[in-house]
């Protein structure tokens, strides 16, 4: 091998290593060198010089033992024996899109999520009238942030199929798009060179708990999300179950009744159409406009009305389903399954009970998210977050160093 | 660290790499020294090592460039440039344990089936009297195996939920069985101490097609067994799918008809309870006791009755759920399903088109076994063989080499 490839090489490993570093500081937030040591198997002095980096970067800083930082615990003459996530360091922009509405959020290293700004869309909206919105609320939300602080990219999350290739929304029924480059149209809108990930939001949920919630050391789970459609974002032995294309989880249309409603994915009687937030919202009586807030509505309910309990049932029922193809140690609720399964949680269950086969049913608990409604919003930040552990150097690279200047525009 | 234990790691090193060698050769039969150097990124003179300790131990002879082996084609003065799977080497034992009966098969490195026979089972048959049949064919193919030839494992499918950790058979409800450890009852039945390695049928059908049949180089292909129940083996990115305690992949009890008949796994209207056995047989108008050998009564047919049209549209649409469920490239159809996509193919597809969602739809193909009707048997072989890839040395230690003797008796 000659000695350039050589090097190469071992310059490859070292941004592996500092990568992987980053990622242990951002899982949890603040980590001890003698913690990092062990978590990696490397000597104290390589991580002693990688973390060393990171604080040149301005990715990380020194941090106290025990987290405290008062003077009284300081050890006079040691070297600080901790690293943190930089307070004022790089951030991602997460973007939850849902049906009526999309949220924005500034979010740090550690999962901070900083400043956020939501804005309403209505449902005839076109794909780049979404775009000028979504880039109005993240010109916004830029605008707080520390002047000097480097945006490394954005995460987006879209109620819908998301080709893993290249991001294109190949579906998304309920904002009735079909092949939408969102990403390529987001960046017009902000005239920004910024490096845009997009994913599917029951997927972005899943990653969400699974690194920072519910989740966290689960290597089974499912994340369900209830945001008009329903879908679900898998984790298996402990990574993403993708698919061919990046579209497996479409648990929202597996068959239900044949004899169901005609879905708007062209079937019939899929899950959707007997658990879906139109179905809860008629059955609450809720006027047909705010089937999009129906999360919130039913946040407020305290004593469950009778008429969502066989609804109840039909999401157990469904949740059957998911439980026998996927064997998941957790599944996780989020979306307005998360206030459904507070309210009704023995119909949830009865239904889970009759339907699921036995052996997969014992080894199965339901769960409320960790994250509360923030799920899906933390997975886009996460989402956008994986190149800087992938390789800091060249994430801060294609980091955008004066956004809050080139944004004020 | 002390030399000892440096020792130690690089022993385990080198036992891999032989274990990764033995693995190339039996996936490919012969394979020469330089497509070995590319696919293990070893150097030439690590990899003749390699080889050489494999052939010294037996498992593999060296083989001729091209496969050949003529004297023409050899280079006078050349060492031999590849290897290939020793003739009269170890082998495993493959079981396929049906519902109605079990096919024993000795299988050795490369996939190959040599001897084999099959006893029926009926219906009221306790599990160790199962055993005990299994045990019979067993002992009779192992007569016809070379003398010397060491038996390295037994692997056995089960048409059933298999707990991961330790292969019990916690739920087979067409062969009537709960928590049953048939491996242990094997053993006992042989009385020799033989390493067992249990699976679902379905897993294990889509193990053999992955390595070596329809699903050659595909990283998401779905086998959907159909042997009086339905289940499915997923493979996704390149890995077995499991689930948390090894159940995933119970598609024949994904919902399908709410209104449909009581199914035996204790729900209702399960896809199984409209594509089963029982169901086309009947269709068939078969006599109720030939329903296990309906892959055998359809594989006489050459035009399909007009009562099995609606079977085949029900087997698309439940495919549908497959494919909505975990977006897998290749779905191939396995058991009864095999003659039923044959003659059925158009129904098949209409019914998956019907009810799949247009990206995953377009991104799947359905396809038939590549290795005919022994995809499970062979996978049962596959699986035994695992213990000699991760390492030859130790899998060698564990192995019969008497078997045909200590068998005889």
């Amino acid at each position: 091998m000659p000695s350039s490839q050589r090097g190469t090489n071992q310059e490859a490993v070292r941004r592996h290593n500092l990568g992987t570093v980053l990622r242990h500081v951002h899982r949890t937030g603040e980590i001890s060198r003698a913690q990092l040591t062990t978590a990696m198997g490397l000597n104290r002095s390589t991580i002693a010089d990688l973390v060393g980096e990171l604080a040149e970067l301005r990715l990380t800083e020194h941090a106290e033992p025990g987290g405290g930082g008062t003077a009284a615990r300081r050890t006079a003459g040691r070297p600080s024996a901790g690293v943190r996530v930089a307070d004022e360091g790089p951030y991602v922009i997460a973007v939850d899109l849902g049906v009526d509405r999309a949220v924005v959020a500034r979010v740090g290293l550690g999962g901070r999520a900083f400043e956020r700004a939501e804005a309403a869309i209505t449902h005839e909206t076109e794909a780049w009238q979404v775009g000028a919105s979504v880039a109005a609320l993240i010109r916004h939300v830029v605008s707080w942030a520390p002047a000097e602080a480097p945006l490394l990219g954005i995460g987006i999350s879209v109620p819908g199929l998301v080709r893993r290739s290249d991001g294109l929304v190949r579906q998304a029924p309920n904002l009735g798009w079909t092949d939408v480059s969102f990403g390529s149209i987001v960046q017009a809108a902000l005239d920004l060179d910024v490096p845009v990930r997009l994913g599917n939001d029951a997927d972005l949920g899943a990653l969400a708990e699974h690194n920072r919630g519910a989740g966290l050391g689960v290597d089974d789970l499912i994340f369900i999300s209830g945001n008009v459609g329903v879908g679900a974002g898998i984790i298996s032995g402990g990574a993403r179950l993708e698919g061919a294309v990046g579209y497996a989880g479409e648990v929202g249309h597996l068959n239900f009744d044949p004899r169901g409603p005609a879905c708007h994915c062209g079937s019939q009687g899929c899950w959707e159409t007997a658990v879906g937030a139109h179905v809860i919202a008629e059955a609450l009586r809720s006027p047909g406009d705010q089937v999009h807030r129906l999360g919130e509505i039913l946040d407020e309910v305290t004593t469950a009305p009778r008429e969502l309990r066989p609804i109840a049932t039909d999401i157990g029922r469904g949740l059957a389903a998911v439980v026998n193809a996927y064997n998941p140690s957790v599944v996780i609720l989020g979306g307005y399954f998360r206030p459904m399964y507070r309210l009704l949680r023995a119909e949830v269950n009865a239904g889970l009970a009759e339907r699921a086969m036995a052996p997969a049913f014992e080894s199965v608990r339901l769960s409320l998210p960790g994250l509360g409604t923030d799920s899906v919003l933390l997975g886009a930040a996460e989402n956008a977050f994986e190149p800087v552990f992938a390789d800091p150097v060249a994430s801060l690279a294609t980091a955008v160093t004066d956004a809050r200047s080139r944004l004020a525009g």
